[in-house]
């Protein structure tokens, strides 16, 4: 990453650590269509419209980081299907933050015709909400965030 | 971005479009330093170790995108604080997902000495959940998205 003086990989910090892992944002394009149901380089290709290169680069890095795992595609070793693990699956909800924080905010009125659902039950996704560990629903305009220690959980 | 070809930032894709205004994870790692408080050059410099030129032009570029407003520090305009907007602010959530993914899939037990907490009522915050629309919980593992036109919900 350009600038980076530090190494994110080892940082203290959980969001330095995911982005080190995710690595840039065609890696996060490519979850988001895998979760639509994309497997194929070729799905991936057409509907992210990166260089291939890139892609295959991209694709690896992942694989290499646990969030696919690369399937051969039936029974053909020259053919593959690139299949979210469970870790990667567990991205849904950056990919759904990002998603709704795009529509709120870089989208005018009606101009984003669609919406996130799920294709089980064909139902709209929900917006994701902020709260406490008690319950407490918090808007993100009042949240101000701090570290603290787990042990204190107890 | 390297290797783009389509530009994200008039994509039809919420995702695309955020990850095109927030630009790059440096990004994200300075709105993240403003949840928590910082406002000024000299604080992020030094949470993030971030070079000061490439620092100076991530800020400005959200400043442009409206995730801060810059203002006068005390009455001098050489001094600048760093402010989000609501906007800016709405970003938390993002911030949470990517905390707490990487809390769970990017450290070993007991690792993470710290969790995301509330600075107001001092509690820890909860794990994001998906929901559909009308309340059902879905798990990451069990989810396939896809994009239904908004004209449906009505």
């Amino acid at each position: 990453m350009k600038g980076r003086k530090t190494d994110l990989g080892q940082a203290g910090c959980a969001v330095a650590r995911s982005l080190d892992i995710i690595g840039d944002w065609w890696s996060l394009l490519i979850v988001r269509d895998a979760l639509a149901g994309s497997q194929r380089f070729g799905q991936f290709q057409k509907n992210i419209g990166l260089a291939k290169n890139i892609l295959s680069s991209r694709l690896k890095k992942l694989a290499h980081a646990d969030i696919f795992t690369i399937e051969e595609d039936g029974g053909s070793p020259a053919v593959h299907r690139y299949v979210l693990t469970e870790r990667g699956k567990r991205l849904a909800v950056v990919i759904i933050a990002l998603w709704q924080w795009g529509e709120e905010n870089c989208f005018g009125p009606g101009e984003l015709e669609f919406g996130l659902a799920d294709k089980t039950s064909g139902k709209m996704l929900a917006k994701l909400e902020i709260k406490t560990i008690d319950g407490k629903r918090i808007s993100p305009v009042d949240l101000e965030i701090f570290l603290k220690p787990k042990a204190s959980v107890i």
